[in-house]
């Protein structure tokens, strides 16, 4: 069996970035840049701005009665000299006009008529500078997917398109005799196809665009053409079930003859079985068929690998420590990703199991906040040890020092 | 001014949930159900089956030669009974048959022509019961946005559509003469429209679903019309501009005349002015015009009033407590949530600025990965002391205990 950091560093060195497309800025959320270096092509602000609501005025001249010479609104074109002696009234954001080198307040000024008694100010104040939050020429880095405040910087230097890398295609294949449609009545012996629906909403959480493939039977010629097919259009393609030592089970087969096979079992709990191959120059990840492990394996495979397509680095998820409160027993051979529920009290994280470890047990899965990670060689988490839990769900750490 | 609490709890009230509408569950990735509690109305699993590839037997007969009496794979229809003294080969996931109480891995057996000789077993060995999973009746409270383990859950009892919360519809208005589209040249003391775009995507991330209303000049007809128009279809409105206590500050008295205002000025720092009302009966909320105000206002304010509107409740986002290394001035009036970057080190969460902390500088917000909230009273942030930290960004926690 291959250790699970071999295995990952095999599967990564296969995730190459996708071609960059161009898309309106408005739809840019979560993409990422194909270029994260930007170059500011104008100043943010363009002009010396007002800060407040007030008066544009001579520092100098205050404070005083000052002759009310007119006003300048957000978005004038033209502006007239404050004079010595005058001030302008002046709107937020408006432009401060040539001879005033401060603002004053509406809160500290009171306008009577054709004057304006002001109280002091001095030179700069509420005066926003030009280029005060980006010079022309700036190099703006932003290697992270796009959010609302770096879609925001980038509508400020005028920048209303993108160049982003394609979301990765991810083809999904269900595979089984037992498997019927979520939505249509089970015979004897057959179940719900849950890895489907599941794993296409767990490539679309990740930022890839899920297709759903036709499912599949036990039968390799079936196989072989639902993956041929699917691999023309994907940039990767996510089996589930045949990937085990049984006799049927055929994409490991498919792959070995069809393809190229390039390792199948790795050490971890739940998820042992695992095929990862190509076929016709796709990269195909085989998930075992049991919906824990297939989304336990795809959180700890397929997710850095539709990051690393889409640009980004890592799995994107919150690692933090936690204390087992009970003894939860695993198998020693492999590293244990527990399903658990982390917490935090009197100055620690603390775990427990959200329910059953068995890999047929789905419902601790959802319930879950947290899978434990607990190391090859031991038999159990331990209580008293800590481990790594990569955060899943919601958790609260606001009285957390 | 109000206190931040109090506009809170105001603002909240106006939330209601919107009504449900039915998705298929390869649709409902972050979708909120309308009723969270679901009861199953099959077992999961369905029947009794095999953990394993390898034979069924009866563990009384184990270990020794048996006879091989066919093979059972997942999906089989019919099940003939295991004789005393025979074996049958059995795919993981497939029926136990009647008569066998045990499952003999393929590890730990050797099958020769028609005799297969096989390790010690005891009942129940790699054997999974039905419904060890879900029984039939049980009732699953899946009280937050869909994940796909929820969505995996679901399909494993048979639910193929739910009734999930429609996104809410957050029209989007900026408002302001000095306004361009980004991608357009600007001409003197004109600025790029952050804003429309920014706020669109901040509403996406929350799960609404934006509409950008046509942008509206400093008029008060006119932003009357488009206010009007957009009230029609949406369930709520967020407006930028025009909400200061400025003369060309019409969003504030459209509200005032034409519909309703609730409270306009609440003491946070970025974002003093901010307009709560109605119009057509939907609810207005009137943003300060400038990109770093208006987005800190849209994650205090918007962001739970979509999500209340979603089903769900709280913003959603990671707290933590964070010590400033600097001191980081503030206004004492004002509740300030400071642009920092907050990391780990030595056993402490430290909070540095981002950057310049005036509301015109939008680029700290964007590189910024937390919100850090000073209280009321305090004139600054001040080293040795800790605060309350609202993570926006990526947060390596691996390393605390």
């Amino acid at each position: 069996m291959l250790t699970l950091d071999a295995a990952y560093r095999r599967l990564l060195a296969r995730a190459h970035p996708t071609e960059p497309e161009s898309v309106p800025l408005a739809e840019a959320l979560g993409r990422v840049l194909a270029d994260p270096k930007v170059t500011a092509a104008i100043d943010v602000p363009g002009f010396d701005n007002s800060a407040m609501d007030g008066y544009a005025v001579r520092a100098a001249d205050t404070p005083g009665g000052l002759k009310l010479a007119g006003e300048i609104t957000a978005g004038a074109s033209a502006l007239r000299p404050v004079e010595p002696g005058t001030a302008v009234r002046i709107m937020t954001g408006a432009p401060i006009p040539p001879g005033a080198d401060a603002v004053v307040p509406v809160e500290i000024a009171t306008e009577a008529d054709t004057v304006v008694e002001v109280g002091a100010a001095v030179p700069g104040d509420h005066v926003r500078l030009a280029a005060h939050d980006t010079r022309a020429g700036d190099e703006i880095c932003l290697p992270e997917a796009l959010t609302p405040p770096m879609i925001a910087v980038l509508a400020s230097i005028g920048i209303g398109e993108v160049r982003v890398r394609r979301r990765p295609r991810v083809a999904i294949l269900s595979t089984g005799d037992e498997l019927v449609d979520v939505g249509q009545a089970l015979a004897s012996f057959q179940i719900h196809d849950a890895n489907g629906v599941a794993l296409a909403a767990a490539v679309r959480e990740v930022g890839g665009e899920p297709v759903l493939l036709p499912r599949a039977r036990d039968d390799a010629s079936e196989i072989e053409r639902v993956l041929t097919r699917g691999a023309r259009d994907a940039d990767l393609i996510v089996t589930s079930g045949g990937v085990s030592v049984g006799r049927h089970d055929h994409v490991r087969s498919v792959l070995e003859t069809r393809g190229s096979l390039d390792f199948w079992r790795i050490a971890v709990q739940p998820g042992k079985p695992l095929a990862v191959g190509a076929i016709g120059g796709t990269t195909v990840i085989g998930l075992p068929g049991n919906p824990v492990s297939a989304l336990v394996v795809f959180e700890l495979f397929v997710r850095p690998v539709v990051r690393a397509m889409s640009g980004l680095t890592g799995d994107g998820r919150l690692h933090l420590r936690a204390t087992p409160t009970t003894r939860i027993a695993k198998d020693p051979q492999r590293r244990a990703f527990l399903r658990v529920t982390v917490w935090h009290e009197d100055g620690q994280m603390h775990a427990r199991p959200a329910g059953g470890q068995a890999s047929s047990q789905l419902r601790p899965l959802a319930e879950a906040n947290a899978l434990l990670a607990v190391p090859e060689g031991a038999d159990a988490a331990e209580p008293g040890r800590s481990y790594e839990a990569i955060v899943l769900g919601p958790l609260d750490l606001a009285h957390w020092r």
